[in-house]
């Protein structure tokens, strides 16, 4: 093993989870136990918080507040959505991140965030390989969508998890407790992966699950999905709770939002979505004449710390912590993932993963595991998401709400 | 105190909240300990229920059960939404709830609903009275709307407040994540009172609230609207919170909503409401060209048990319990409220109002409470509020997953 000293620099990107600062509270508070590690900086922003010199010194923080993190939602140091240009095309961007990283002598860098974020963290390596600057750099995986390849399931998805399967419990009896039908219609996030949207089956485990969901990983047929209403309706006394993606789209590739307005797209070409429940039961209002009521999860579905799950905080907590970990001893390019271990219990390990084959691939719902009836899910997803949603929060509170981290937020100066 | 002997029945009305069940184990809970009571039935949503017969045996429920009561969100029993006519215009579904009174000698009356239903107590015990046929009837509070006149506030409020708090808080994270401006406009329900939209305020105690916050006792002025966000836009960097009631409506009384569509009346005569925000954030959109994302909280904000106020629990129940030891009492005709204590200790003793001005009677929210330039609440709605989303749910859970009541609902014959 060979010492390499020098700061450590932590960059948050993309949509914020619930736990996402467990991961940063992982990597300060592991940072800190280390001889090797000089400094420690958190980048405003991510990314553009280092093009624009935007360094928080963590060695000025409390360490119970670091400790706080773990309950704080939604990117602490501030998220950001860009995009690194090819360095053929265009290497201002890179040059700059070189002498910032040459400036505070930056030695460790660890990114968090999803397949865009490691596709960030492969390009950085590579250019600063090709100056020989030598610098150790960590994917730490995030995403509700719960898509990265190569890991069992990533931080942010057992909390968004349970967050869906809860909170279909609790709107299941709101939407039985009239005498009258009413079709409600839930869109959950999830781009091109059904996970999430797939966790509202975790309710059906206990007597309070949807009566249809639709994932994006299969083409979404709006006859089909009418016919599917009208059958629950009729068996249901006029009661049906329909669960979509976001993402579904029809079979020529079409998004059901789209049906309602034009397409928008974020930087980095994917489309914004949003409204595929409004649309759909504006639908069936205009063709069944019933009562209908869109639900959408919205924010809350992704920040709601209140209800995130043991199991992903601590697990959140420990991708960032071991990232520094396997750094320390030298290792570089890599991703860490979650391993799930063989037998009864339920149990991770921590292992590494190229970080180029985590970037910008997708890891969907198997379609085996989907009712051909999309009633729901198989045993095979119960089995798969059950553990991920385990044990409590445990969230620190004042006057019974909740007490997030308060960062003091020193730039650094060098 | 006249002993008068015979049976209970306990119906629930109007919208669901978190502890509405609270109140049905008070009710049930306490009716078990009277010798002077012989039978316990719930109705099988409200009013419907008793005109069709459909009546519960609470007695061949297990207590432990109807404990899970407690934390079991929206009407356990069902609920309705009917109003009876004036006897004087029909008197058909009076003669029919006189028939199934007698039937089933029942002599205690509880209802739990809103102001439409103390209206529905108040219209039975007249009639009964008419009869000469002895019933004692008692209301039981219950609204997130806390828009009942005569008591402090109303079960079903304080965790309905509590769940817009925290989610407030967690959104203010969530929205503040990128370098980018965003306005958020987010929906509260509460058709003619702001109580539960006044509420997002106690996020701002700590440091996460809403920038603007447009309750429906005062007029909407669109166009102050528009400003109010371009101000803040301008102070926040294009970050701007904005938190308003489903009921906002202009000078001319015409609510936001019916701008976007047509207005739908329930069969109470109250508009349909939903969609103010989309309306508004859509306007943002369109005049100041920045994104924009509308939230509705939606049932989540009347069902989320698991977030529920433990205050709110505990008071939900002691005013079902108070309803039986009052009526075995002797009383009848009246409604159970809550008085708070002077003193700087939080404490509720539970007296008795006439129902009959409970019923259509409406509570709004002070206008000297209201700040002028619709950034917020003043410290009296703290004080106020503060207080009853205190102390946690406790709620029995199964895997991580909520753990409800589940009854046999035994349907009873005579």
């Amino acid at each position: 093993m060979s010492v390499l000293k020098g700061a450590v620099l932590f960059g948050q990107s993309g949509g914020p989870t619930s736990v996402i600062n467990a991961s940063a509270a992982g990597v300060f508070l592991e940072a800190l136990k280390h001889d090797a590690i000089t400094d420690i900086y958190g980048a405003e922003h991510g990314i553009v918080g280092i093009l624009n010199e935007r360094l928080f010194d963590i060695r000025k923080e409390d360490v119970s507040e670091l400790e706080l993190l773990k309950n704080t939602p939604s990117s602490a140091l501030g998220s950001v959505r860009y995009k690194l240009k090819n360095v053929e095309e265009d290497d201002t961007d890179y040059k700059r991140l070189l002498e910032v990283f040459k400036k505070y002598n930056i030695r460790y860098f660890f990114y968090n965030g999803g397949n865009d974020s490691m596709d960030t963290c492969n390009k950085i390596s590579k250019y600063l390989q090709s100056q020989n600057y030598e610098c150790r750099i960590i994917g730490v995986p995030k995403t509700i969508d719960n898509d990265l390849y190569g890991t069992d399931h990533c931080p942010g998805y057992g909390s968004a998890a349970k967050y869906v399967a809860t909170t279909m419990m609790e709107i299941y009896l709101d939407t039985h407790v009239y005498n009258t039908g009413i079709v409600t219609v839930v869109e959950v996030m999830g781009r091109n992966a059904g996970w999430l949207t797939a966790a509202a089956s975790l309710a059906t485990l206990k007597g309070y699950g949807p009566d249809l969901i639709y994932l994006p990983e299969k083409p979404f047929d709006v006859k089909q999905f009418m016919e599917d209403v009208k059958r629950v309706s009729a068996e249901k006394n006029g009661k049906v709770i329909a669960v979509i993606s976001e993402g579904v789209k029809d079979k020529d590739g079409k998004y059901i939002s789209e049906y309602g307005a034009e397409l928008k797209r974020d930087s980095f070409g994917h489309a914004q979505l949003g409204g595929a429940a409004s649309i759909l039961a504006g639908m069936v209002q205009d063709e069944l004449h019933v009562k209908v009521r869109p639900i959408e999860f919205s924010l809350m579905q992704r920040c709601a710390a209140h209800l995130a799950s043991g199991t992903d905080i601590e697990e959140a907590f420990m991708a960032g912590a071991m990232a520094v970990r396997y750094a320390v001893q030298g290792e570089t390019d890599k991703m860490v993932v979650f391993k799930r271990e063989e037998g009864p219990e339920y149990k991770i390990s921590y292992e590494l993963m190229d970080v180029a084959l985590a970037a910008n691939t997708e890891k969907k719902v198997p379609l085996e595991w989907i009712k051909e009836d999309n009633t729901g899910l198989s045993e095979e997803f119960y089995a798969y998401a059950l553990p991920l949603i385990q044990g409590p929060a445990n969230n620190k509170q004042e006057d019974s709400l909740p007490r997030f981290a308060k960062l003091k937020k020193v730039l650094a100066t060098k």
